[in-house]
């Protein structure tokens, strides 16, 4: 029975999704461990994708087969009591065979967070980017018109040895705030959100697209320069890579024909 | 020269405020140590107060001395340099010989925050008390009313062998939220805040009125049965002890002779 998972996480002790070979300190890797207790032999989890080490979750989807019929809500209370507490299961139910999480994913959206303000702040250290001085939002979306669409991404993606396809499609990209204060959680008007929607994001592109807009935040490129960027299908061509604890992987959506796997599951915890 | 800090830390990884035996697991012996690099000899921190393991700061105070006279920004430098990257100093500043951190405050407020969602929260688990059902606002705010004045609080005090007076006066209890959802820090609306504003609290003490509203909140008991909560001057008359991590020390405030020492500090920070 082929089960699909989405779950939320908090990077920071982790070297990310991708389980490793004589450490458990990733995702895939404690997840798997758990199933496999719960199933008696061994179980592989498939992700939508790697995050890497430092980012964070919000919204994964993962997939993973159980030899045994089970109830949906026995595996994801399993799951969550033996899972550590910054590995969360949030939703969990039956696929269909043909469900893969990476390869029936249709769109997924990222967040990447900004301290501009001049000082760090001990309870966003893990959360956010502490870049410390103000950015030209303006030319920041005047720069991003030039990578919504459909594109060749190579110049903005970090394997060098990418073989496959690095086309891609960025249906949006929003900015958000900076917003004004809200008490408790650190918000002091000086964060910026940047929002990536699109159907499917390079190795570290998310993190390359961010440090290039930066850039051109920052006055050291111009808005008009991203086509040339693009053009040159060159990782060289475009900005630095913006550190992992900014971001986070916000949602996996899926089409219609799974319709019931996800939105059942995110009816049940709204 | 006697020197006053405001500083912030993420209690999740320390043993508290109060320096320990032969662990360095505490903020004060983590400014101790770094002070005493700079000084070369032994410096004592005196903090406003005690935080217990877990609990947090925006804005503690401490002072100390030095045995030369520095410039107040090297050393909020030196500190922050070498101060581990979850405490930092936020102001240094020069303070007359007779200010005390703790024998001079005059007001404290404190921050209590609750998690009343259903799911715990992988984002929020260091941040707040995962109480995870809702609470009734208008009994917490009609049993609130019984604590705001001058009393004796030794129901409310932690430490069963206090000897002193347990007299304090609560000026302000006040509810915030739950508040509307805020992307980029985990709000969802059903969080709520309880701030706390006095002229100086005991051991446990808001942890424990906090705990004591809650059941207030969940209709274990009455609003009024406060009274007789404080009457009793008995730890077993209140409610359990709220736990640690929901807890925020926001602010410590002085009297006008010392005016210049931190609300200039302050007016740099904003």
């Amino acid at each position: 029975m082929n089960y699909a998972i989405r779950l939320a996480y908090d990077g920071t002790r982790y070297n990310g999704w991708q389980r490793q070979g004589n450490t458990d300190r990733t995702i895939q890797g404690k997840l798997e461990a758990v199933l496999t207790e719960l199933a008696g032999g061994p179980v592989e989890v498939q992700g939508s994708g790697r995050t890497d080490r430092g980012v964070h979750a919000e919204g994964q989807t993962a997939n993973f087969r159980l030899p045994a019929d089970r109830d949906p809500g026995t595996v994801m209370e399993y799951l969550n009591r033996y899972l550590p507490e910054d590995i969360q299961v949030l939703s969990c139910a039956r696929a269909p065979e043909a469900f893969h999480s990476r390869l029936s994913a249709v769109r997924k959206t990222y967040r990447y967070q900004i301290e501009m303000g001049p000082r760090r702040n001990v309870f966003q250290r893990n959360y956010y980017y502490g870049l410390g001085c103000g950015l030209d939002l303006e030319r920041m979306r005047a720069g991003a018109v030039h990578l919504i669409g459909t594109h060749d991404f190579r110049s903005f993606c970090g394997n060098p040895r990418m073989k496959k396809s690095c086309v891609r499609t960025i249906e949006a990209i929003d900015f958000a705030g900076p917003k004004g204060a809200a008490a408790g959680c650190g918000l002091t008007g000086t964060q910026l959100f940047i929002l990536y929607r699109g159907n499917g994001f390079l190795q570290q592109m998310v993190r390359i697209l961010t440090g290039t807009l930066i850039e051109v935040g920052l006055g050291k490129r111009e808005p008009e320069s991203l086509e040339a960027v693009l053009r040159a299908r060159d990782r060289q061509a475009a900005g630095f890579t913006a550190p992992a604890q900014g971001l986070f992987l916000v949602n996996v959506e899926y089409g219609e024909e799974y319709d019931g796997i996800f939105s059942e599951a995110l009816c049940k915890e709204l």
